[in-house]
């Protein structure tokens, strides 16, 4: 008999050799049904494996990652085996599963193939998957599995293998159809259900553009027709919310060849949204006790040869900016912390004047290769919402609990409902790494987990996780379609203080070294506008509209009316447009429900006689006709409303 | 008898060799004690020059810059004859009248001067001045000349007059002393009744650093003994009101050496005391019809190649930044138009739509050699309140007057209240320099000088003072120590259009260039702070102070009150501070004094159980005790009143 120990800690006695599936029959007929792959001893297994010694197991559903990552893997060795059957003679390298599906990359060897292929592969996939076919490992010497792939001529395998130690190699057969394979899948072919082969790219070999081109076809399957077709409508909608479109439609921002590629231009309606969201931030961190200052975008290659940014990313980066004479180099800033340290250098501090808390809304520059560059969410040149906390060890809990709560308001008026973090600590088993003594890291640790804990949040421990000089949190969010993004990240450090030397007089009367935490709710205005896009389709909170709303005239009588009308919502702090072009009111309305404008205010006759508005919202039609008042009543508790409490 | 034109127009007959002082006495008495200097025909004479011919004769006083001028050039006569008398042997050089006072440049010849000598040599300047000695000019052949200073062993002269044409070269008599001198003197010695010797200086012969080193003695004279006293006065003043001096004490601004000499650090105050003015700006620039955007520090070298900025500044500034690979190289934006240029660019425009006028704070970087950075004054990156107007060159005329506007609205608004404008013209007799057709630069020159009548502007009119892009208008104002500070500029450029290509669709259905405006009432929020610092000496407009006022404790047990008094301030969006320190009543007063606080709130035991402040201004004293309701009210009706009306 042995001992299983399941992740809710019981502990299960079973004969040897049973199998993870065996232990999930034990369990409930109905988890056998969803079990799709398992772990044992933090090992991946096959769920048909026999255990043989004590230890936990864990059993996966299609709910888990890994039990995805196992239906895809496990999708791409039949997609394989398809490609061999509608291609003889092609030469496979590798297939694995990705966050979003699988690929396999292809030698074709002469066949060609392209998108309209692909449908034919879909229903070779699904032919093989309706057998139920079993999964099977078997190990193989290493002469073995050469002499295998050398026969069939498959020089990438035969690279691949020649790099594995002997008595470590595993195929997998199933069907008619072998592939080198380090294991992990699901019971059978069978429980595909779905699968959608999503687009043919070229791929290097080993990734090396030395190499020969492959091609990659890259795929998705699932247990449940419905999965897929859900799946399919959400990259859909993906599409009409890449923030590169709305940027666009929205006049957000542009980009110029001969500005530079990843260098934004913010078009006014960017600039606005930005200045809004600045400003929103502005006021919380004011109400916590932020300072804002105001550094340069260079500085001396010195500056950074002491924070040490200089040897990490120095020769990756832009290079240093030389003078006409003086011999003096500077560098364009890659992060702010190097000017906030000498802003704090400037005068001494008594223990009694701290915490220091430096804002700036800090344009930094970093070099990106072109291929890198994505819209807003990979450029060369961002602006942080950056701060620096300079606080003695004392009063790093309480200044993480206020650091969590301004990031949690500031996602709770964005509408990121759904987010989860994670903790990063030491490796205890590696104390030399890191830089701060035990007794701080100790401190920083468990300000951190207290105050995460207290505050609620949702969050992992990675232990080893966190950076040479200092624990952190991140925040990853989940965005309308299910993605995840990591946004806001609060990091204690050890490090810069002591490259600064920096001081305060501490009660003691005794020089001691502040510490720094390092936090930025969004983590870039540009980043996190791309986000926002992606999350709200450019329906933003109200409060944060470039347009709450659109007058829209019926004809030109009316003209004065709606001027009338723009200067009373002016007046109530309503940020609000005019239409009186000469169009009918129909175009008119398609035209600001393209542009997504909260509310469509429609004057004619009657309005103007009445002194009042008809209107429209988005998406949601009539409303009725309204006075000027009560709309702007509406309108600004809406606001109100969509901004969280902070203090 | 010959024909004098004076500068009213009138025409008087005088005998020949009539002399420029006979002209005076002719006129009046008054005149004639008053009058310093001469100019006849646009032609620099002494006093006692006989006229020969008809011409036109101006006479200066004390009051006119050419009457200072030819007073401290003849003082300066005086200074060398003291030195040779006080020093035999050395070797004098230059001694130029400069925009306050002289300076004489001396081979000492081994002799040592330091300043404790300047009270002596002061003494002996008035002891001559008071001899009443006629200046004489003669002139010389150059080899008598040569011949003078050869005896003389001076190779500085010599040098000089080896520069000199023959029959060109004059000297100038007085008393014993003898100097090569172009003329230009008041009548005679008596009249320079003050000086002050201010300091001793190196200077380099012909200011070459491979020459030797002299030793330059400035000084200034006056008329009047009161004269000197008060400039005294004022230099005191101006010492203190040092943008540096004052930056330090109100805690605005540092410099960092890691950092890098000439980019500021704007710590707390001076961020929020900078943010204030932006925020003012950007206000009345939204009510103007501007909008914000926001371009990158940086620009491909393509941009600025196009621009043309390379090409002029390119080789003496920051030089090019490279990239790892790809050979793209970048320059620090030493200017903003060509972005903004790249923004209108980004899509197709219909006169329907100009002007659109786009604004930015934007940081610029520019070199400039260490030894001429100063403060806030010099430096190598600034924030210009920049904003560039596309607009149809018959909308340059309105644009203009708003943008007059505007400059107006600002320099009310910050307590400058004197100031003169400048309009520069094209050189009508070198049409080829400029670009842009005539009908277009007719047109913004006479909108140029349209709008400065209409807006009634104290104004200049300089020909051939034009850049070659455009007319342009420039404002200088004097501050409270009397200085002229150049501020605040509007350009017309139709450079930059050509260049970049820009156009519009005209109601003719063609495609027409648009013209460009570029303006900055500021100039830069760096140079506009520091002269805001000298002018008001940190007694900003109260709408501008950082802190507007100080609740002071009168001991610990009224802390509570006054942070309640502070809370109701904040509510009044008044900005406050609490000094509950356990110092005397009298020392936080002085201390608020020197931190320039405008309203110190005093709160004890009384205030507590009526709920009222005791209220000290500063700089005035006491105000009685008030209600918190009615001081808000006094301090936001002072706030209105400062900040002028805009629209």
């Amino acid at each position: 008999m042995i001992k299983i120990t399941l992740p809710d800690g019981s502990v299960r006695e079973y004969v040897q050799n049973s199998t993870p599936m065996d232990v999930a029959k034990s369990i409930s007929e109905g988890l056998a049904r969803n079990v799709i792959s398992a772990s044992f001893n933090n090992t991946t297994v096959e769920t048909t494996t026999p255990l043989t010694t004590d230890g936990t197991l864990t059993l996966y559903t299609w709910n888990d990652i890994e039990g995805k990552k196992a239906f895809w893997h496990s999708t791409s060795h039949v997609l394989a085996q398809a490609l061999e059957e509608l291609y003889p003679g092609i030469k496979l390298t590798i297939g694995p599963a990705i966050d979003n599906g699988f690929y396999y990359d292809v030698d074709f060897n002469g066949h060609t193939i392209s998108e309209k292929d692909l449908p034919n592969i879909e229903k070779k996939i699904l032919d093989i998957a309706r057998g139920k076919h079993e999964y099977k490992m078997r190990s193989a010497s290493k002469a073995e599995a050469l002499e295998y792939y050398k026969n069939q001529d498959n020089q990438y395998k035969v690279e691949l293998i020649e790099n594995l130690e002997d008595g470590t190699i595993t195929f997998c057969d199933h069907d008619t159809f072998t592939d080198l394979c380090r294991g992990g899948h699901i019971p059978n072919t069978g429980i595909i259900k779905a699968v959608k082969l999503l687009s043919i790219a070229g791929a290097y070999w080993r990734g090396d553009e030395k190499n020969k081109q492959l091609t990659r076809v890259y795929g998705i399957s699932f247990p449940k027709q419905k999965d897929l077709t859900e799946y399919l409508e959400l990259l859909e909608e993906a599409k009409k919310r890449d923030h590169r479109k709305l940027g666009k439609e929205l006049e957000l921002f542009t980009f110029s060849q001969k500005v530079g590629q990843g260098l934004p231009l913010w078009l006014p309606k960017g600039a606005a949204l930005r200045e809004r969201l600045e400003n929103f931030l502005k006021k919380a961190q004011k109400k916590a006790g932020y300072e804002q200052v105001v550094s340069p975008h260079i500085g001396q290659k010195e500056l950074y040869v002491t924070s040490g940014h200089y040897e990490k990313y120095g020769a990756d980066s832009f290079q240093p900016i030389k003078t006409p004479n003086e011999g003096e180099e500077f560098l364009l800033k890659p992060m702010n912390c190097p000017h906030h340290c000498e802003i704090y250098n400037s005068r001494p501090w008594s223990y009694k004047e701290l915490p220091k808390r430096y804002a700036e809304f800090g344009t930094v520059y970093r070099y990106e290769q072109s291929g890198e560059l994505h819209g807003l969410t990979r450029v060369r040149g961002f602006t942080q919402d950056d701060a620096h906390i300079f606080c003695t060890p004392d009063q790093l809990d309480s200044e993480f609990k206020n650091v969590i709560d301004l990031v949690l308001y500031v996602f709770g008026s964005l509408g990121f409902e759904n987010f989860t973090a994670q903790v990063s600590l030491r490796d205890p088993e590696n104390p030399t790494k890191y830089i701060g003594s035990n007794e701080n890291w100790e401190k920083a640790e468990t300000a951190i987990i207290n105050a995460a804990k207290e505050k609620g949040l949702n969050f992992v421990i990675e232990t080893g996780e966190a950076a040479f000089y200092g624990p952190k949190l991140d925040f990853m969010v989940k965005d309308a379609l299910g993605r995840s993004w990591q946004l806001g990240t609060i990091q204690v450090d050890y490090n810069l203080p002591e490259r600064f030397d920096l001081w305060y007089k501490g009660n003691d009367n005794e020089l001691h070294r502040p510490v720094m935490i390092h936090r930025a709710p969004f983590g870039s205005m540009e980043r996190f506008v791309a986000i926002l896009l992606e999350h709200t389709g450019g329906n933003f909170p109200l409060w944060l509209m470039p347009e709450q709303a659109i007058i829209l005239s019926l004809s030109e009588k009316y003209e004065k009316y709606a001027e009338k009308v723009l200067n009373l919502l002016e007046n109530h702090e309503i940020r609000a447009l005019v239409d009186n072009r000469n169009e009918t009111i129909g175009k008119k309305i398609r035209e600001a429900e393209t542009k997504k404008v909260p509310f469509m205010l429609i004057v004619g006759e009657n309005e103007e006689r009445e002194g009042t508005i008809s209107v429209r919202r988005h998406g949601q039609g009539d409303l009725g006709t309204l006075t000027i008042e009560a709309f702007a009543e509406i309108i600004n508790k809406e606001v109100q409303s969509s901004l969280k409490q902070f203090k």
